[in-house]
């Protein structure tokens, strides 16, 4: 029989797969999620309980919160990557890990096929079949949503009429949840002028009274906060935990889609934003000016290749190599103040804080050089563009 | 007689040299002040008379202000440049105007000297010195505090043994005014973990009320604020104004100087936020990835080399040929609320919007191409992944 | 009728499309070459005549050589742009504003489908569509050869049975010339170990006698050769004409093609390679450092987007407003000795040479500084590899 | 007894400061050379036994041509590092190793001083001191030529008064040897427009038959030539020996020295320049797109840094650490034909070559793909353009 694995989230689009995809076209569906942060027991239950309903002859939850950690995220962190300056990449990244999972299990259950239920809209389907074609190009892939384009109450009816009774209401946002950050997509998104209203969001305000943390880095990674050693995934979870009582960290993504068009999407991420910022101040402190500014820029472009499904691309491998190198001295304490929808950097401390009073204190009276020594150092300095100056004045 | 402008601001360093130079070194001064949106006319009477009183034989005022815009501020804006993610260069671009300003002035009136009272440990002696030696290696510069290294209190009684007779207390915190920004520096920001108190910082929290504002941008250029229009010097000005009261943009930059060490100074620079922050968000709609992506990198480029006083590098005014050329289509309406503490970007509006519904919209149904187009793109786009893991696969 | 502008050649597969599309599918055939310097007048004259012996309604001869030159080519020799350093982009160049050509004609004439001969394997195909559909997405495109994938065989047996009697024998080596340099193609391109015979390059080497020439560029520009001003057009082809004769300008690029696999082809390019050669070292001579730095990654960049078939990005006027700016005193002589198979640069003069004795000699007794002035150069550049060694000394 | 290190290398400049230090000021002069592959074991006996005749107490010669390879050589050949794309860095590279042995050295010993031969007006001072000076500021450092801007006449004299009688003729043109190439410096050099002579490089053309020759890579190494294993040292040696003769790698730098004016320097390297082309080559058939492209502005970097004495900068270590990462699969034969005056690259042969043919060839018929396939590739490419023009078309 054809062996097909289903990327499987529960919603309408991939439970008509399921259903179709086993009933209709034949397949063995082993229908597979892949937990990335975003569904909690009961929620994988349910979903499980559903795909063996639609028809799937398996169902398996593949956790993979700590290899999202290890391949992707810790890396957003080491390289402070906010796309255009303000998302964390929280789905784009996620999506990379799922596809990898399924694309390993697919290869170890020995599958012939891969479907999932993306449009020919989006990003997803181009970091799905890309990593699919790379990691397996002997794996055929199925997309019934983007081939057939069926409207959702098409969809609906056929499920009906094959006896599936579920509630397919569509929320009025459309909520994706992740370790990394949830985004939420809805009619404003489609706009350029509309603001998300805060009863998007699905974190709502809850705290008032400003609080202080601390957060532990060692050698870039979050290990503790306020001195209570955790694992950095279980540190990411606390923290978005904590500061989302304080509605931190929404904003709104506008970008390029791999596919061409601007897209727009809402998000929040209060972990994230808190982290990478709190990270970056640390670096500002313990990195020379030469690295912040060459990891500026590879950040960057790390971010646009993974936010592009170019995740396999060996040049990340390489560039994870430099980020990596460059967190050696990355440890210390970041005093973060929490607000009710904004954070703030307080300071640092750290034995590698390269802003040593011993050596002189800016605009203070200094003590490693003399006035001659300044004078010298401005007089060579201005040596090139003296002679330009002294070159071309009079040939303009 | 031996002819010397000074670089006069009314504070004790340059009030010392004013005496001193006069004085004890038979110089004949002429004190500057170079007005960069920091000095109220107010101010610059009482700067007047301190100077001729000190011994100045004139004192002229110079205003900069549109100048500062024309040259640097624009710049700013067009590159969206926040040093280090954080700080808007407030006080580095003011100095190079101000340098610039006063050796003109020097050249005009044939003074054969230049004082400034910069000490040896600060940026500001590289930005005077390289722009004055640079635009007019003939003309001698005189640092007596820096080549002194006198206390305050040394001069201090140096005045009072003259006749001087000002109340020279040592404010708590030292406060640099201008258009772009105002600097604060106290003992906190001498060390690494402490925040500023709020108190420390010139404006205080006045509004509660949340408010919606526009900002219409024309090519780049804050054109009118809430549809009155007015020069982009005194948008500005309004803007600061306006966002002040809600304790808007305030933040501390750590950062290298020029000089090899590592400081830290407090700044509030409400318009300065709000404006690149919405400016940028109109680039996100307006402009291209790749327009993007290298506006990133020169943007950054050009706030460290203006931060390090190279402002007279030629690569800066390729720089800029460059910007500009990116702002043509820059122009439309940004939609920003202000609330205590925090500003908010609500969308954008402009003819020139590349989010444009008629194509597509992302994640949507598309009008633009078929499923096959998407499965073409994506197969292209695998290819170089899937020789890569075919070439090399068995070899590793 | 359906009126179709074919971009002609007169090569087997335009010819094919030019007999299958007038008679076989009724379309109103306007062929249309556009020289870039390729075509010589009785090259032209042949084409024209098999053009409407194979159906074409209409032939007319595009002359693009300085539309290519001002569009293209002057940017290139800016920029110093030779892609994967080695290629001048010679074809993929001229491609881009082939398409420009065409498209504007088809749109001049009102046709409603432009056809090609590319397959689908390769840039062209790439590079045509890409500016026809940006250009006027309302036109059709037609391409017989890389839908129908026919054979030469194929190809040659319709022609002949529609009575169109040509020699189409396969050269050994497939050449493509132009302005800009002539690419060679053939077998030994194919493989990864085989270089071209001397044979395959279309010049061959006929002077053995050295020979010095003298360059002479105003703002990046070659308006002499030896002191014989023409325009920078006749200065290329000259220098083509004079240089091919040594065999100078040949190698082999090896680069990604736009359709993600590996390329390999030959090309000669004499006066490509010199003028960019020399237009680089005079650049050595009288830009900064920072200037010559940015020069070169925007420079590589812009020939990838070049290379790609992105001429049409926003970014690539952007970046032409940056190389223009820094052309500003890229002018003086440069002299060039030419040998067999090689040439060498011997040196410049200009008036806007940075190396400017009265400054002082590298190496040699300074004039411009003290050894005290070095000593306190070099002290302060030195501080933060102190300051960083003193912190983390004890610590790893 | 004021213990000293003196940098020596035989020459007027060092000679006297040997005897100067020792006999004037007191000094304890421990004298030694660093040998990076310039010297031979009968040049070093006899700079020892003039070290030790000037007065020197003792005198080493650290051998640092393993050293020198590994921490610097090797990473420039994984840069493909050719400063302004023509200068190995040969001496650049060298003065870095050679300042750090010296100063571990001075460590080892106990020493309190070091002293160099530099002038006040050379790259080399600089490179010096920075390495002096951060990693051990405790030494200080002595540099009579710079501090007394003796002339030679007055140093000849003074080492004949004190009874030294070598001769010191200037040599018409200093030369400088070391593994990763030799300079020239002679009057040529000092003006921009004149060529070094084919005599004043060290090595004469001697051999006139083409050869060809095998270079073997393993990850970015010089493991083997025409299939003789040895180490990359070796193998560097023995290419520069086997070059030289055809008069290959001669060429003239023209740069941005660190002190601000521009310099220009002759040298042969024949080795670094056959090199460091055939591993790039071996690179473009490797490596990836992105993986190139970010090599390429990373090597830039990397020796802009080096050849200002940056190299202890943690930026290098981290740069360093992504080179090495891109190396995994460049390793493989790369065939070149050495011709007088020139060589030339002919082609590769690696299992890790990504030109692989199974996966079609540029320009053939391919297999990867469908024609439709291409042209969603290409709709999809083209969409950005598209709405750019549709959006912007009436605006402008």
């Amino acid at each position: 029989m054809k062996k097909l694995v289903l990327a499987y989230s529960g919603g309408l689009d991939t439970s008509y797969c399921a259903k179709h995809l086993s009933q209709d076209e034949g397949f063995e569906v082993h229908a597979v999620s892949v937990n990335t942060g975003g569904f909690s027991t009961e929620e994988i239950r349910k979903i499980h309980n559903k795909a063996l309903e639609l028809g799937a002859t398996t169902y398996t939850s593949l956790d993979a919160v700590s290899t999202f950690y290890e391949k992707v995220v810790k890396y957003l962190i080491f390289g402070n990557v906010l796309k255009n300056n303000t998302y964390p990449l929280s789905v784009s990244a996620e999506r990379i890990v799922q596809a990898i999972e399924i694309v390993n299990y697919a290869k170890k259950i020995g599958a012939q096929y891969i479907a999932h239920g993306s449009t020919g809209a989006g990003n997803d389907q181009v970091r799905f079949d890309m990593i699919f074609q790379i990691i397996a190009p002997e794996i055929k892939i199925i997309t019934p949503i983007r081939d057939n384009q069926l409207s959702r109450e098409a969809e609906i009816e056929y499920l009906q009429k094959n006896g599936i009774e579920y509630s397919w209401e569509k929320a009025k946002y459309s909520i994706n949840r992740g370790l990394w950050g949830t985004s939420v997509g809805g009619t404003e998104t489609l706009t350029s002028h509309q603001p998300l209203p805060d009863s998007a969001y699905p974190s709502q305000l809850q705290d008032q009274e400003p609080k202080k943390i601390k957060l532990t880095f060692n050698k870039g990674e979050l290990v503790a906060i306020d001195g209570t050693k955790d694992s950095p995934v279980n540190n990411i979870k606390a923290l978005n935990a904590l500061a989302s009582k304080y509605a931190i960290g929404r904003d709104i993504h506008v970008g390029d889609t791999i596919i061409g068009i601007k897209g727009r999407v809402g998000f929040e991420a209060p972990a994230p934003l808190i982290i990478i910022k709190a990270h970056h101040l640390l670096e500002k402190h313990t990195l020379g000016k030469w690295q912040q500014y060459q990891k500026e820029m590879l950040g960057n472009f790390y971010g646009m290749l993974l936010h592009e499904g170019n995740y396999l691309d060996e040049v990340m491998r390489n560039i994870e190599a430099f980020l990596t190198d460059t967190q050696k001295n990355v440890s210390g304490d970041v005093f973060v103040g929490l607000y009710p929808h904004r954070f703030q950097l307080e300071g640092i401390s750290s034995k590698h804080d390269l802003m040593n009073a011993s050596f002189g204190s800016y605009g203070e009276m200094n003590k490693g050089w003399t006035a001659e020594d300044a004078k010298g150092f401005i007089k060579l300095l201005s040596t090139p563009g003296k002679i330009y100056n002294h070159v071309n004045r009079n040939h303009d």
